[in-house]
């Protein structure tokens, strides 16, 4: 194969063949992937969950993953979120002509460990390769589906006053990490993307916690959009105290610098969880035991002071209110 | 909302919200997509298929259809390949910054049609809009599940030596009228892009045959390219008899001003039947009663004559090996 990637791979002919055979199939293949043909066939038992994503985060690598392994991550967790177990997903990539060849093979060989890591299979797929201009690098589509396990599933409408909120770690890290690579800039201590698969930690808490109301990661939009969108779907009031908000000091640090708000910040790694009182202590013992949850904490309520507002307890005991994301400060961050 | 598609649209905060529900809702919406949840949730039963799909296709309007049709049809068709009813897709945008909003709106209405037509629910979606230059206009990926009806379900590898080969209708006009709106050209008479949603007819099919042994759809790299997967897969030889392809007349003098063959030309409403030859009749009769099927015919045999290889017997009772697409005529059809 070439060192670059040209227009020939994504023809549908010989020389796709030789992509998906040498490559795709390397890296991702398996029994129902191997068959080649149009659609994969399987069984699925119970509810299905799916979800899809595209990803066009750029850049295309940057400290602590890369556009393969986030595209995995960000379709597994989505379907983890509605207490499901990730099963099958499928990948569609449309590269520019002239990517680099080890570029791809970076990419594809980081999604298929992520796809082991996270126990999914990869069973359908499809590339186009489109002129140089029309694309930038490699977009990357996923979709997921998986065997639902929590009943009821959990659903942005559950949240319930007097429930808990709680984040499964510390927030802004991916979106503070993929602008500052993307700019160029050197921040004094090491910042990385927290991308992580979650379903095995969700798996875990549905099983042992039955009725967890709200499961949603924070992605674009950040904790304080994702968290409007919750009180809005159950008509109740979010109060987060911000004393109990988990960032790391680099995260703050480069934030202050950029004038950017981690609140507002993508994350690719977290969840929020919404619980009755009573299971909130429970909930957080289930995460921190899992090394993608030790800095998990509550960081809230539900009321029903303000139905569909999400109200921050400033350190001064003040009270703000944080609405959605207006704008958009940061395209291409996943 | 703005005449444009602006970079906000795709942030996930408050002006993604505007958009999803302004208009994605508006057109596309069902019970399921409108509870806006990570992932959606459905039961399936029996066999599940799954097939992606990424379009580029340019231009983004043609004749016969747009990349929004385009993207339902092929996906709904990749599915029911497999012998399933398509039930659900996910859709995912990536769009320009600048995109005229009236297009995408214009897209997105089509595709609702499309997916009412093909009986199909939107069950997910994502939207991503990226900078002026970052993505051409707009690429669509869809991915679909649906129901596996036939057992066997059909596949690339059934073809058995003795079976008829049979085309559901004419082949190229799908390529060669992408590619003649693209560069402006203005042939004599018209052609339009064959692109529908074939699952009606495929269920029908195979309800009353239960042997169909292959269902493919020839898209990139056309007749000859599909042919060749299938021999391959099954270790047969197809022997085509030239006189009984269906081109029509419009395409065949396009393609010859142009230096093309409709053999490797895209379709996106046609299918490849392998059956039986007890079977061969019955299965044109059915397709000849839809009106997606009514020029169906049969093209070929297949033999043990020579494994792996598709050989065209021409009007003068030549023989010539019909390989797969080499190299890329033509980017971006679908």
């Amino acid at each position: 194969m070439s060192d670059k990637v040209l227009l020939d791979y994504g023809s549908g002919g010989r020389a796709s063949q030789r992509l998906v055979s040498g490559l795709f199939l390397e890296h991702l293949g398996n029994e129902e992937l191997d068959r080649l043909n149009d659609a994969a066939v399987f069984t699925l038992s119970g509810r299905t969950a799916m979800s899809t994503d595209s990803f066009t985060v750029d850049p295309i690598f940057f400290p602590g993953g890369d556009i393969g392994s986030l595209a995995v991550h960000g379709t597994v967790n989505d379907v983890a979120m509605m207490g499901a177990i990730p099963r099958y997903i499928t990948c569609g990539y449309i590269i520019e002509e002239g990517l680099p060849m080890d570029d791809l093979e970076r990419i594809v060989a980081s999604m298929g460990e992520a796809c082991r890591h996270a126990g999914v299979h990869v069973v359908s797929g499809d590339t186009k390769v489109v002129p140089r201009g029309a694309v930038d690098k490699i977009f990357i589509n996923t979709t997921g589906v998986g065997e639902v396990i929590a009943d009821p599933e959990p659903g942005g409408d559950r949240a319930r006053p007097g429930d808990a909120v709680l984040i499964s770690g510390t927030i802004g890290d991916h979106g503070l990490t993929v602008l500052g690579t993307r700019e160029g800039l050197d921040f004094e201590a090491k910042v990385e993307s927290d991308s992580a698969a979650l379903n095995h930690l969700l798996v875990r808490l549905v099983q042992e916690l039955p009725d967890v109301h709200v499961l949603r990661d924070p992605t674009r939009g950040g904790l304080a959009t994702t968290l409007n969108e919750i009180t809005v779907s159950s008509n109740v009031c979010c109060e987060l105290v911000e004393d109990d908000l988990p960032v790391r000091p680099e995260v703050r640090g480069g934030c202050s610098l950029l004038g950017l708000d981690p609140l507002y910040l993508a994350n690719e790694g977290k969840f929020i969880c919404v619980v009755p009182e009573a299971d909130a202590e429970k909930a957080l013992a289930i995460m921190r035991a899992d090394p993608l949850g030790t800095d998990a904490r509550r960081i809230g309520t539900m009321t029903d002071a303000n139905p569909g507002k999400v109200v921050l307890v400033t350190r001064l005991g003040g009270k703000r209110l944080l609405g959605m994301l207006e704008g958009e400060q940061l395209p291409r961050i996943c």
